[in-house]
């Protein structure tokens, strides 16, 4: 946890810190039970260290309110939460512009070989060996969004000013962009170039780009994947880079993060991030303000700015 | 040479290929010179391998007309051209989308540590070092471009996109454009977080970042080059890096290209590309289209319609 934002929640609340307690997670939650004066709100970090279920609910029954730093709510059980009346927010739409310039650079990075260029300067290839083979025009794309939400809008916003065209999947269509809808992401497929993950995951969306849809893509396709690792079937992937039958991939995400698939080191058409899409010193320093604010609101019983509904 | 292209032209033009001919280039031209109908029209590969200059004109004194296929003009003495009635004309804007999409890719992947975070996955160290640092966000930034050309123009619009504040230099403000007009680079970096190479190099731009300009832009500011490697003090950009005056860079051309600086092969905060930011497979082959229309308007006595002029 960043030092000013342990001070400024150290200020205004009790807190009881997992991470620096040393203790297994069911010991910790069973301690703070046991207080006379039990905790009435939980912060779940980004990075899901703990699930949000029934049995945590079960553990610390006084959590009336559960604020997630992270953009996802995968690690919630939103349906478990409103049944026991327990609030749910998260971060908002605070990491959306992040996430949606680190997709663009993606983007930029796949088409036009920029980190594989990178390493063929930096080892110091390029008096021996000459030009660098030529990367892809990224105007006139035909970019596929799964997923126009908040940050799937932003990567379209900006895309727009490359000269692409954007299409989208989504669970339904929306009246107020000019992009085309495609009631299934195979189809989207089909007709991209550039298919880019930005959905939520959930059983809807996991392995929602499996073998079919990167058949679909072709050969010629690149992937993008700013969501969650298993928004992609990553053996499949894999198995498609290998054989060539998609173009090369962007990835932030991972099935099994921070594991990552060995294969995938030697492939100079992918480009992969450590899930660093979300974040930036501004948006973190966004991130404590935003997190003291809904902690503020819940104690003072007023409205939740962020809150998220199971439905 | 691609080969389609130079079907294309061999099918319409008697061809003498200096890459092919094996020749040193004094002994290339004289052989073309000496030909009964000696050549009328030059086509010189953007790599600049020959200067068009007073010694060359002199070599072949048949040439009426050279046309260039990069996008500088800096190896032309355009002046000397002017004056013997030789025409001169290049690529036009057929690069300037993929050098704008290029440079917008570069300011992205420096802010946000992508290619540095990319090492970091693909080494492994992931697992075992944890999150990488957090990058900068891009939304919000001053971007100085030094050039408002075409290529700048097309970085400025990209960028406002993603919520950036434009400033520019060039020989005369703009009055077509929103964005603040700086009448000196030196102040124009004082206002910038990141400065953007995107002028032609003459003798008024050679250097036109030099240690004042890098002192001004400071320790937060980020510089990225895809005009020419001369446009900047390589050795004052390097001994900025290196005491941490500047932030970082990205960097698609060299003073002294292919040579690339040793010392730049070990920051992180750098990112560096093989003189490709003009290149993409489409742009290349609009490119040919440009350069055989040019020489098909010169030999039928048509109007040039991307003709370069001294002034």
């Amino acid at each position: 946890m960043d030092d000013d934002f342990d001070a400024a929640l150290r200020q205004r609340y009790r807190v009881l810190d997992f991470f620096v307690s040393g203790e297994p997670l069911p010991a910790f939650l069973a301690g703070a039970a046991a207080l006379p004066d039990p905790p009435r709100a939980a912060v779940v970090m980004g990075g899901a260290a703990a699930r949000v279920d029934a049995a945590l609910l079960d553990a610390v029954p006084s959590l009336g309110f559960v604020f997630s730093t992270g953009a996802g709510v995968d690690h919630i059980d939103l349906a478990e939460c409103a049944r026991r009346g327990v609030a749910v927010a998260n971060s908002g739409t605070v990491y959306s512009t992040d996430v949606a310039d680190h997709a663009v650079g993606m983007i930029i990075d796949v088409l036009r070989r920029v980190s594989a260029a990178e390493r063929f300067v930096r080892s110091g290839l390029w008096p021996a060996q000459g030009d660098y083979p030529l990367g892809t025009k990224l105007g006139g794309k035909r970019v596929g969004i799964i997923g126009l939400g908040n940050i799937g809008s932003l990567i379209a916003k900006r895309l727009e000013a490359f000269g692409c065209i954007i299409h989208y999947n989504s669970r339904r269509p929306r009246d107020s962009v000019p992009y085309k809808y495609f009631f299934n992401v195979h189809d989207l497929a089909l007709e991209s170039d550039v298919l880019v993950v930005a959905c939520a995951l959930n059983k809807d969306t996991r392995h929602i780009v499996n073998k079919d849809v990167l058949e679909a893509l072709g050969k010629d396709g690149i992937i993008i994947n700013i969501g969650r690792g298993a928004n992609v079937d990553e053996a499949e992937l894999i198995r498609a880079l290998k054989e060539g039958r998609i173009a090369g991939a962007g990835l932030d995400v991972f099935e099994n993060e921070p594991k990552v698939p060995a294969e995938l080191f030697s492939m100079d058409n992918v480009v992969m991030t450590s899930h660093v899409a979300v974040f930036t010193s501004e948006s973190r320093s966004d991130l404590w303000d935003t997190t003291i604010g809904s902690l503020e609101a819940f104690f003072s019983g007023k409205p939740l700015l962020r809150q998220v509904l199971p439905w």
